[in-house]
């Protein structure tokens, strides 16, 4: 619960997909602070006991619940909803998986592959991971969004102009995220919460984390906005960074066979030196490793970067 | 100079593009550590007095030279160079252009720009920017690479898989850079020395500023290796991070037009908050904003941002 939210959205209030036909739950003014409590993005289908026998079961007509939606008095397309993420409540358990299809190794990584990890929900100290790693964490939230103005249900994996399942690690306590408004309403929801991700989120999931999440919502109006933009309130790395990074690269003409060429390293690199299987690396690297553009303007070559955490070996 | 070193390689000693033909300047012992004078990538067509009429004269013909190549005693093609990054000595002063034609944006930024930089190079404290800014630095060699296989001369501008023109802002001080060797010797060359870069150099030049190196050599056998890879000592971000970031992004089915729009929002943004031009800001973010793959696996959608240090500007 939260004390001093002026409204609380249960998980039941959930659903699957984008629809701005969905009914809203609530009406939230402006100024007003909501409590959602989230699922995980199997809703419920995995829990602490789950082993990879479970994961084939998966239905993906049931991953990734939303909590909402919520109809914001007074927002009308055009404007920006300004939304302050306050705090997170963590479980204190979750899941990584390698699901066949899906990440950006998949015609490498045909089998499935499950990691349950527990952490310590007030402290979220790094998080044991294959008895060797310790992984720092960071609690997020990885879909965040509104309805768009197209009718229909419109799947919720890939993120849109409004939002919705961006998976950007940085989304955490304390920022500010700003997302365009397309109906009246905005009908706003949440979940899919991570307790920690690299940038990439590379095998396709994260550490997969039932979470509450207590946010804020302001309007803006006139200031038009084409995609999301967010302000974080500080540093972004400094959970992970304090003894350097391992580091692999792409060099090529697409960006996206150098991300892979520069994870494929990485994971090669990890598998050499600390004696992970590969689908292992793979998963940590997914949830604490980044991808950067190094350089994007040197014709026709671009390189891509993965940044692994050495604190996480050390 | 540099005292400890074994071999000083001059400034004259440096050649146009990559072709193992060219004869090398000094043979190197691994363990040994050697000084190399860099010029700064204009070739010193430009100087601290140019202005932005000194561009359009610029010959493509005599950028990014390279001083060297050096002869690595015993490297045999399949081994990896290990170069340990030992210090900088800067200048002082940089340039920063928009060059017609070169560029992530260079269908926008048709016109010719040029900012000449001064900096303390005992401290390489934050250089001011536009009466407003104030630029962290962290000197780095945007390019550092090997004589291909492939006979014949290659063009400096794309980097490969032995290196070149990489341009990773993270190739600075106290980091180890483990390069293909493709030819007998492995034939290394350095220079293409940044004072400053964001990830992605997204208008094409980084903080462009001559200046010295050393560098020491070791060789590893029977440990192939892909593309570049590197190891930093420490945080890679904390000369910069310490106000946290403004956070610009594109979704989409394209990485290319992903990191297009990120970009474009961001220069809007600081147009309109900080006032700069939209050149001005062009040039801004590539000298010290970042571009990370938030995530690339939520099909058919990826995200790309745009990082700005909002130190930058506090």
């Amino acid at each position: 619960m939260c004390n001093n939210c002026d409204h609380t959205i249960h998980g039941r209030h959930h659903h699957y997909g984008w629809d701005h036909s969905i009914p809203p739950i609530a009406t939230v003014a402006p100024g007003e602070s909501v409590f959602f409590e989230c699922l995980d993005s199997s809703g419920g289908q995995l829990s602490a006991e789950s082993t990879v026998e479970d994961l084939p079961a998966l239905s993906f007509d049931k991953v990734n619940p939303v909590t909402g939606p919520i109809y914001i008095d007074g927002a009308e397309p055009g404007d920006v909803l300004k939304i302050q993420i306050e705090a997170f409540t963590p479980s204190g358990w979750g899941w990584t998986a390698n699901i066949p299809g899906f990440g950006l190794l998949a015609d490498q990584f045909e089998d499935p592959a499950l990691n349950v990890w527990s952490y310590d929900p007030e402290s979220t100290a790094p998080s044991l991971y294959c008895g060797i790693a310790q992984v720092p964490l960071k609690p997020f939230a990885g879909t965040i969004g509104l309805a768009p103005a197209e009718p229909g249900l419109h799947s919720v994996v890939p993120p849109r102009r409004m939002g919705g399942n961006l998976d950007i690690r940085d989304l955490a306590a304390g920022t500010t995220l700003y997302l365009p408004v397309e109906v009246a309403g905005a009908l706003f929801s949440v979940g899919d919460t991570h307790a920690a991700q690299g940038d990439g989120e590379v095998c396709g999931t994260a550490i997969e984390s039932p979470m509450n999440v207590a946010l804020s919502f302001d309007l803006i109006k006139d200031q038009p906005l084409k995609f999301p933009r967010f302000t974080t309130p500080g540093p972004v790395t400094r959970h992970l960074d304090a003894k350097g990074y391992e580091v692999t690269t792409g060099v090529g003409p697409d960006l996206m066979t150098g991300a892979r060429d520069a994870l494929s390293a990485m994971i090669d690199l990890i598998c050499a030196t600390w004696k992970l299987s590969p689908v292992e690396a793979y998963m940590l690297c997914s949830v604490c490793g980044d991808l950067r553009i190094s350089e994007i303007v040197d014709m026709p070559n671009w390189v891509v970067s993965f940044y692994l955490p050495r604190a996480v070996f050390e």
